[in-house]
């Protein structure tokens, strides 16, 4: 079953890929190993703002994770290796947070449980969530990727 | 000598490694690299909290960085990796640190020590050290690693 | 042409490459990729200090994250690898702001367009920035690197 037949059993439509804000690309492929860059998330094309124990709360902040998930493979569908994904090795997730939040994890679990949704067992990755002053934009939540690729 | 031999010379128990707070794994290992999550710190089973600047003290943060430490180990042995360390790669460590404290790196000494006691030059690794503004469960430390393995 | 000529063409005189404030090394080597610690920002020897939103501007913060993509060039040249360079892989941007701050993107361009400059296309990488609550020493930017190696 292809990744995109997934997707569409899932009802998941993957939005269109943001173009980066600066000077660096999407992804890179080295050594079969995609680096994908931080991702914010976005609905209907605007960025969902905001800072986790402030003025968005963790319904909203657990979509925003997802969103950058469908962000993370919009971008490798877009750079042709979404059907090619061994396996998502890691994911960075940095949520815009109060200093006294501490639903990190919570948060996270939008992307990651996206990715096991997705990709099944190939899914499961290492992850470390951090709490950070700001993000770019003002977006609620940013999430890169290491994503290992099947040798061609 | 093991690593669990020096680790008794040491006088070093590794804890019991922690369950992930949420849907992600501890380790995942690709092309001979395990990148092992984001680890806090935990004593006794308790989550060593606090912020640094506020109210963890600089001895107490090199210990909760040691402890995320420990942990990496910890969950190393968990996955059957740990006499199979080729060469500690790299560490993050994010500090839960007030916006006017600025000792982040002999903070995450306390890990960064500890992986050349361990593993001597094998142990010695890049590292990248930041402030954030909140960390998972109001952790004061979390440390994540890359980390190269003997080919089988 | 070689790196250095390039960097004598562009008028660009490497720092010095500043000693690991703690214990770790500034770059390893695995598997033909490098990893480089993460580098702040200096300026004839003094650490560039500051929060962006506060009291950096934007001149100056892009100018601070340009000075640490050339300290990551100058620990790669003094590990004998800046001539090795296949790809600059990725770049991690970490940049001490206020929780308002929302420009990090045109920040750390100070260091991806430094790269490009060097490197031409083979400069062109993923990229992950964000805010943090404080750096080391109190730098204003942190830059982190992986980069691909040419095989020997």
């Amino acid at each position: 079953m292809t990744i995109a037949a997934r997707l569409a059993d899932l009802g998941i439509t993957l939005p269109r890929p943001a173009a980066p804000v600066a000077s660096y690309v999407p992804v890179v492929v080295h050594g079969g190993v995609a680096y994908v860059s931080g991702q914010i998330a976005f609905h209907d094309g605007h960025v969902i703002k905001g800072r986790l124990g402030e003025n968005v709360t963790l319904e909203d902040g657990i979509a925003a994770a997802r969103a950058c998930g469908l962000m993370i493979l919009a971008q490798l569908e877009a750079a042709g290796l979404l059907e090619q994904v061994e396996r998502v090795v890691k994911l960075g997730a940095f949520v815009n947070s109060t200093a006294d939040f501490t639903d990190h994890p919570k948060i996270a679990n939008g992307a990651s449980d996206l990715m096991e949704q997705v990709f099944g067992g190939a899914g499961q990755h290492a992850r470390a969530a951090v709490g950070v002053a700001a993000l770019p934009l003002g977006a609620a939540v940013e999430v890169d990727a290491i994503v290992a690729l099947k040798s061609a």
